[in-house]
């Protein structure tokens, strides 16, 4: 199940843990608007993201609202950071955007993979950055605009150290984008306004044409306190 | 050094790994104001707060605005989650909030532990903790007014599951509490403004009376996806 590999954590795996992880793993379709799991289950699969689709996490909140926790990608791991709870519960309901491939991983096969000291310390690792990540994130919720966020995600598509023109594609539709970015549609539409008229940006469908990167980051990374390029881990990131 | 123990972390230690840690540690008072590291230093040390004191945990943005990340309190340690990075760097810059005693902790002490299977254990548990609760303000950033966000705030040092009445105290000024919020001076001062208003809460210098508790989580919690009673983890939680 050379899928696996797709995982960083799992490429680094050795030969022999990755197969007994593999025969224990099992491949499984999802169609557009399933549900793989609620938030509240107890965990007992992880899903490992293969092929084009995505995976919406997401949580209610009592009066109703959705809120979107974060929207995985290939070779992103669906309840990886609560697999190490001491009481695994999903925090979100998994629901498949378009069709997705998974690898669904049985919790308990993933938890012995836990008695190796180097996976576990590679665990330690990608929780200490998402840690950060999320931090990060937090603030930016509170210190940039919402045509900053909208920015922001952007360059994290286009990652690239160059200046000048880039091209890049909304991973996903703006309905969900915007719900990603914790902004309801009206604001999205705002934001993303606002962004076309001070950086010069063109949408044309899901493909985003920013004409100056430099012009882009002057104008999204002043609220950050990291610098650019910067990290990204996914379509959701 | 039985101070090592407010961190629960420490406490189901076994006594003889607590006793090699402890002779590796030092007491250190700093002063209000007081830098104990900066944003970007290698981790040498981590602090555990010890007594009353706290520190603030923030960076700077790229056009000079202050981010709070976090504030720490007493049995929180300052650095505990980059000590398992792979290049373990400072994500902030800590700084002593009134004057405060700590337990500098050596990151190679530290490192030691983690070849203990149970002590990285409970460290992967705490991190899997970590993420959801930082996705879960996240969220509140997204999806609460600052209103509600300052309410969620009270509730959780009020932490009852009791209802009417309850008194809390703001656990460090109303300035710290702002950024720490994420939240400006003046929209920090209408938020409480409103919140006084709508939930009829008073206050007198850092004392907060909560005339009702349901009243208070009917008003801030139906924008939460949590439920209340809901975690906390320190005075800046």
């Amino acid at each position: 199940m050379a899928g696996l590999c797709l995982a960083p954590l799992f490429g680094a795996l050795p030969e022999a843990r990755l197969k007994t992880l593999a025969q224990a793993c099992r491949l499984k379709t999802y169609s557009h608007g399933e549900v793989l799991g609620h938030a509240g289950d107890a965990l007992e699969t992880l899903w490992l993201v293969l092929g084009m689709g995505l995976i919406k996490l997401s949580r209610e909140t009592a009066d109703g609202t959705e809120a979107v926790w974060d929207v995985l990608g290939q070779g992103e791991i669906v309840g990886l950071e609560t697999a190490v709870a001491k009481t695994p519960t999903a925090p979100t309901t998994a629901v498949a955007v378009g069709p997705v491939e998974v690898i669904c991983i049985p919790h308990e096969a993933f938890s012995s993979l836990l008695e190796d000291g180097a996976f576990a310390r590679a665990m330690l690792e990608h929780l200490s950055d998402q840690t950060n990540r999320q931090r990060l994130e937090t603030e930016h919720r509170a210190h940039q605009t919402t045509a900053q966020r909208l920015g922001c995600f952007l360059l994290r598509l286009a990652h690239t150290p160059e200046e000048g023109e880039a091209t890049v594609r909304f991973p996903f539709d703006k309905g969900l984008l915007a719900a990603r970015l914790g902004m309801d549609p009206a604001t999205f539409s705002r934001a993303l306004g606002k962004l076309k008229a001070d950086t010069g940006l063109s949408v044309s469908g899901l493909s985003v044409t920013i004409p100056d990167i430099r012009r882009l980051t002057a104008y999204t990374c002043g609220s950050c306190s990291g610098t650019y390029p910067c990290l990204t881990d996914g379509p959701g990131a």
